[in-house]
């Protein structure tokens, strides 16, 4: 394993879910944000809205709403009296993409600073967040409420948590044949390391298998009302695509 | 704005689309992928196949190709006789941000060990490239090739890109009523950046809104044909959930 300052602080990187009360200054917020943007992209499908005066959950003073944003694209084109022509499956996937590329470098600029983040939500497009989101933030059509992550100075020391072994992650020229074996050593390395913690929340829950188990198999959402909650949005997805516009 | 170490290389992060034929050694790959993985994370709905042999395009000697995997955590769930109940498209979503987060984890380790990067296509889940990686790599069922992500050795020094005014990007408590001049504002500073700069890549021209406007308006892929290429990975979109499962 190479080591240096960056790398350092991408494996220190853990989610904290307790904070002091200090909100961070302008220049700090605005630092994050301006790491964010010079992520990667495909063509800044993306606007960050960010709040210091609400009660966001774990105690944080700072909330970053990251939204996938076609309205801005929408809004430029227009006054070339174009129309975006791609479907709005990929634009969605797309701009997920452009948002999760941003939100992670923010994270990562966040950690240097001396400030821990934490995702909300269970990390999906929940269809009841967008609709509450889309009306108290007056969203424009063509942008989708996607990831939420609070920010602060961390009030608490938690362990690093573990992940897959990297050969369980990292495979050479094709996917490989995974024997049981393989896959119960897997389970057993996430399940090993920090068992001897004991975590307050359900969350994050000493046995992360246990935890994954009870969240893949008791959530039931309906893909009908989030198809439907996009489609409030302006995203269409599995209908005919010359219905993918708004207007 | 503030600085440090990790904030100087997250800003100073830029494509690279001409590399040096050495191959990055096997730590050095190991610990990008070390990195990347300890992004946060839904699930770890991924997995990483990479090559050191093949013409990856720009003359790149390593190529990554981050796919949303579903398969191994039912392989684990089908050892406790359990199935996922979540709605595929939510699956997708939340996959699709697990890949992200650890390929721009990956993308700033390598740049902090000298190397360089690149994301490969237009950034979107390609049906025809998913049927081929599908067969070239002998992907099991819910393994969806996402993210073509290549890297090396910098054989060329490109300027940093710019990004949207942060006032265009960024904002408290809502979202703004945006006037025409504001957008076209954001739209010269994305052109007006670079453009004494020639480039010899359509990819990358001097007017970056001129180029997405050409992308944006010509691409007509069929998104019937992308929700079948997804089906065929056995990731059901806009259809009804109970056909949702594989087996």
């Amino acid at each position: 394993m190479r080591k240096n300052i960056v790398i350092d602080t991408l494996m220190k990187r853990r989610s904290v879910r307790k904070f002091r009360k200090q909100i961070p200054d302008d220049e700090t917020i605005e630092t994050i944000v301006r790491a964010g943007q010079q992520a990667p992209f495909t063509s800044q499908l993306y606007s960050v809205i960010f709040g210091t005066e609400g009660d966001y959950g774990f105690g944080a003073p700072l909330w970053f709403l990251i939204c996938i944003d076609a309205y801005k694209l929408e809004r430029y084109m227009r006054l070339r009296h174009l129309e975006i022509e791609v479907d709005d499956l990929s634009l969605l996937l797309l701009g997920i993409q452009d948002a999760s590329y941003l939100a992670e470098n923010m994270v990562i600029a966040a950690e240097s600073l001396g400030l821990g983040s934490c995702f909300l939500g269970e990390g999906s497009i929940n269809p009841y967040r967008v609709r509450q989101l889309t009306r108290l933030l007056n969203l424009p059509p063509r942008v989708l409420p996607a990831i939420e992550l609070v920010m602060g100075f961390p009030d608490e020391d938690r362990p690093i948590r573990p992940r897959y072994p990297l050969a369980f992650t990292l495979f050479e020229n094709g996917y490989p044949e995974l024997t049981d074996t393989e896959v119960i050593e897997a389970m057993s390395a996430m399940d090993g390391a920090g068992s001897e913690k004991q975590t307050q929340f359900a969350a994050d829950p000493s046995h992360w298998t246990e935890h994954i188990v009870r969240k893949w198999c008791q959530w039931s959402p309906s893909q009908e009302d989030l198809l439907e909650a996009l489609s409030e949005r302006g995203f269409h997805v599995g209908k005919p695509t010359d219905e993918s516009k708004f207007d």
